[in-house]
């Protein structure tokens, strides 16, 4: 597959699972507008189509599954709660294949947002557990979906962190979160140290919450 | 005590305990550097003296028990191991004060650094729940010794994430690590999302690992 490089990594087809959500969205959007042929998934197929046509930029739409064996990479955004089942129902078609889980998983209560246990250790454990034949990564954790869904957004001032026990599909992810303008795609450790990644999210709502932001994370030094 | 400017901060003086071991001794030297009286703690008041002169700066030191009893602000620079004996030690003079932890309870092996699990959750919920009587906030975890020792770095490049549930202490120690040229104190949550600001110094050093950097972190968009 892909060696990494931004020229390889440009021709490869990229699938978004549970794209109709937001983070979904506005991934899809930025990837197309960076020339990624992208394919929208959601359990509905008319779903999935709603949500292609509201980004255009030639992004293409159909159910999870069609859409997992379509693409070349997969990334996985849907909600927490379905995350195993979605996953589990789809293990064929992802075979073989680099899935990036992007999914953090969080609770809400009245003093903001906190990180949920997980009995693999983090989402994207669970996604290395189910998918044992595919190469999981993890990455786009802290992308915030209201920035990339906005217009007058041209660039995006985020540094992605990529995580992953595969160096080959790493670099690949990185050079693919590299694509969006203003983004860095940063190896970011082994899939092990990946809770911590996700779970800053929470962090990052609070973050929002008390400066009326959409923060985002920068790496200093690298 | 204080309201959080930055003038009323600088007249604080500031206990660092475990100060004998590098991040305690870079932290005494920033602070020392802008202008604030630090005091370093050590088990051995003999070392916390070694340590103290190497920096210079009018740095001074003592036992941890006296330091923890003088100083108005105190930070826990001592390593994990050890980490709740050292607190039970010391909950007398340290009530009623801020009590900075910067613990990152972290786990090495051949394939790099890790979070060790903690029963209370994190060093700094461990820490409040030992200090019932003390106003525990969570930060400095991201900052590297080198840097911070680094007579050729002038402005340290890294945002500090404070954290806690006490919002005029969060609100003192953001002021307090301003104070160090470069840096910006910011919010970053409840004590109880404090595990992953700890947890993430374990992909801080993997970054390091890959990049032979001393990598901090930025917060974007505030």
């Amino acid at each position: 597959m892909a060696d990494g490089t931004l020229t390889e990594v440009g021709a490869l087809s990229l699938g978004i699972l549970g794209g109709t959500g937001d983070q979904g969205k506005g991934l899809a959007r930025r990837f197309a507008l960076a020339g990624q042929r992208v394919l929208i998934g959601s359990r509905s197929a008319e779903r999935a189509l709603q949500a292609a046509e509201s980004i255009g930029h030639g992004v293409t739409a159909g159910e999870n599954a069609e859409v997992a064996a379509k693409a070349d990479i997969v990334i996985v955004a849907v909600p927490w709660d379905g995350h195993k089942a979605t996953l589990e129902a789809l293990r064929e078609p992802l075979t073989g294949k680099i899935v990036i889980d992007c999914v953090n998983p969080l609770g809400f209560d009245k003093q903001g947002a906190y990180a949920l246990p997980v009995e693999e250790g983090s989402a994207a454990q669970q996604a290395a557990a189910v998918l044992t034949g595919s190469r999981v990564v993890a990455a786009f954790h802290h992308v915030s979906a209201v920035t990339l869904l906005d217009p007058e957004v041209s660039e995006v001032d985020l540094d992605v962190l990529v995580l992953g026990d595969d160096r080959e599909a790493t670099d690949t992810v990185q050079a693919l979160a590299s694509r969006i303008p203003g983004v860095r795609g940063i190896y970011g450790g082994r899939l092990r140290n990946a809770h911590q990644v996700e779970a800053l999210t929470a962090n990052i709502i609070s973050i929002n919450r008390r400066h009326k932001a959409h923060a985002g994370i920068r790496i200093t030094d690298v």
